[in-house]
């Protein structure tokens, strides 16, 4: 279903010749309306992909009719020409489609520091253009893949309308998202500031609370296409609802295909004084590789938790902390709790859960253990 | 030579049966005078072990008469029973040494959570006061070792006065110091305040800015004790000097021995606007998983250093970064500079310079490489 899922929205995905190896690396996502109004929330990273930079500028219109994204080269740290040759793609997608390349969004993902081959990509832009269908959803998220082994995609329908949605990201998933990417449609017929609202808020608790490895991107992207065609205004609760799954859908399957990752952790802070407490004491223990690498060995290393906890400035009494793993409490009171032999940590997915005991808050940080895969997986990336 | 290099000094190490083979894992630094000055600095982790707490208040008093440290387990997250053995343990060496229990200070490392055996450990403190001598330096380095591959130890010669240290650490080596411990030792005659500021500067630019997996730890401590046996004053900008120096080659031993590491990486930062700006990068570059992986590989990914440096809050524009691997500058002015190709990365040392181009100060981070062998050894340390 993907991005194709609601009305409204034609997709594409083929092979422009910018992998090595014949693979998918070029999508368009088309709006047709009648409405474009659109939102994006891009990497904080301050090293910003040029694709990123152009499509800041796209958003601040509200508006979007198309978006192309190709893997196989991240268009980061190209200077000048780098941006040139991303306002070329939007400018090629702009002439293929008969419309202005100030609506053309442009996503890019693959290695850092190298020029996109503008040949074979503008060429592609007119074989995917070519392909343009209400079922091109799944080629498109195909076309995005880098290290991903599967292709993600959810949906979900509202009162009246759908929601879409395709991502990639399989690594450097971090503070702010990910390198990852994602389009995200609807038929709602929702005004553009509205969806920059709710966006921000879903990926706020989905995307940003995934931290497999501590490492932000250059490119990291978020769009969210509404055409109207549904003709339906969603009530802005049920519409946050909706985005919102959608964004956890999509996050929970970039985080279960992280790179050599064998286990899924849950890292859920509860008992904190504020919000901000139990999501700053999450990614502090989503970041111990010590910690990481002792889930991996299915070793119940509270330890590694109370001293990764110990580095952060959220509100606790050391002597006051408790924590579970997969549902045993190890550690109550800052000190040996119940018998770790109890700990069952064959289980793909991990919950470690901790307790600050200082007061009403919570939030749950997603991250992955660190093993040896991804040592290999990352010491040849680009080689 | 070791802690038993200067004047005054006498130091045991002996097998108390704390680790499960027989290994040396207790020893014991005396200070025989005339002068007991001495200062510590800790671990900013706030879940600190009950040797640190209970050696912060000896440090109060700017006075140690011993120092007894053991390995086979940290006593941390031990509740008030834990501190109540390392106040034991304190009086014991007292009692054996003929002295007041506040001023012998207590170091562990080891295993976090778990109580230690106090029977064989307080007939350890016996049999290791019974050993004490002029050389026992070497005995009493052993003794703390816990993933060491090699004892770690330094010595400068000053004007009229030594300096000795010893210090144990392999992994967890991060934002202030490591689960590291170092005793460091001095017969020039120097007052504690005065030892306190020095000991501040030299661990701030040594034990300070190594980062190898950024961990911190709950026990980490670097003890400088004087006994004023030499009769020198020295000067205060020379000692400064010969303090860092010792508290850098031992920085470097600890380095060089980091956890399944095989490349020590130095990341220099010039051109900052403000030192504080340098460390922050060089942290930041230090701490990024993607790019220590690789190096493991030995592939000049400048763009994991790029992205490292946009997670920060440094002053500098993304388009005016250079970036040097081993003096080759691939990366000019935030895009591809020189041919990646000229890079050679087979060698064990690896600088990596990162120009901010936005100032004259400077600052160096060491971390390491990360490897499959850290995921293995830090899987299994517990089980």
């Amino acid at each position: 279903m993907s991005v194709t899922a609601p009305l409204g929205f034609r997709a594409a995905g083929v092979a422009a010749g910018l992998k090595a190896k014949g693979a998918r690396d070029l999508a368009l996502v088309v709006n047709d309306g009648p409405s474009r109004a659109a939102a994006g929330v891009f990497t904080r990273n301050r090293v910003k992909a040029a694709p990123v930079l152009w499509t800041q500028q796209v958003l601040t219109g509200g508006r979007v009719r198309a978006v192309v994204l190709n893997s196989g080269g991240a268009n980061a740290c190209t200077g000048p020409g780098g941006f040139q040759d991303t306002h070329a793609t939007a400018e090629k997608v702009a002439g293929v489609i008969g419309d202005s390349a100030g609506e053309v969004a442009v996503c890019s993902t693959g290695l850092i520091g190298e020029r996109l081959p503008m040949d074979p990509l503008l060429a592609g832009v007119e074989a995917v253009a070519a392909q343009l269908s209400r079922d091109g959803g799944l080629a498109a998220a195909d076309a995005i893949r880098t290290t991903d082994t599967v292709t993600k995609i959810a949906f979900r329908r509202g009162e009246g309308y759908m929601v879409g949605g395709m991502a990639k990201g399989a690594g450097m998933l971090a503070p702010a998202m990910a390198t990852m990417l994602s389009v995200i449609t609807t038929d709602a017929d929702v005004p553009a500031a509205e969806l920059d609202r709710v966006l921000r808020k879903a990926v706020g608790v989905t995307f940003d609370r995934l931290d497999t490895d501590g490492c932000m991107s250059t490119n990291d992207t978020v769009l969210l296409l509404a055409s109207g065609a549904s003709g339906v205004t969603p009530d802005p609760a049920e519409f946050e609802k909706k985005i919102t799954e959608v964004c956890a859908d999509l996050a929970r399957q970039l985080l279960v295909d992280a790179e050599g990752a064998t286990k899924a952790i849950a890292i859920e802070v509860v008992g904190a004084a504020h919000e901000d407490d139990a999501v700053t004491v999450g990614r502090a223990v989503a970041r111990s590789n010590l910690l990481k690498c002792a889930i991996h060995g299915e070793d119940p290393n509270w330890g590694r938790v109370v001293s990764a906890v110990g580095t952060t400035d959220a509100v606790f009494e050391p002597d006051r902390l408790n924590v579970a793993i997969n549902g045993i409490w190890i550690c109550r009171g800052g000190a040996a709790g119940d018998d770790r032999a109890k700990v069952d940590l064959r289980t793909r997915d991990v919950t470690i859960t901790i307790d600050l005991s200082a007061g009403p808050h919570s939030a749950t940080v997603h991250t992955t253990d660190l093993t040896a895969e991804y040592v290999h997986e990352n010491s040849a990336y680009s080689t």
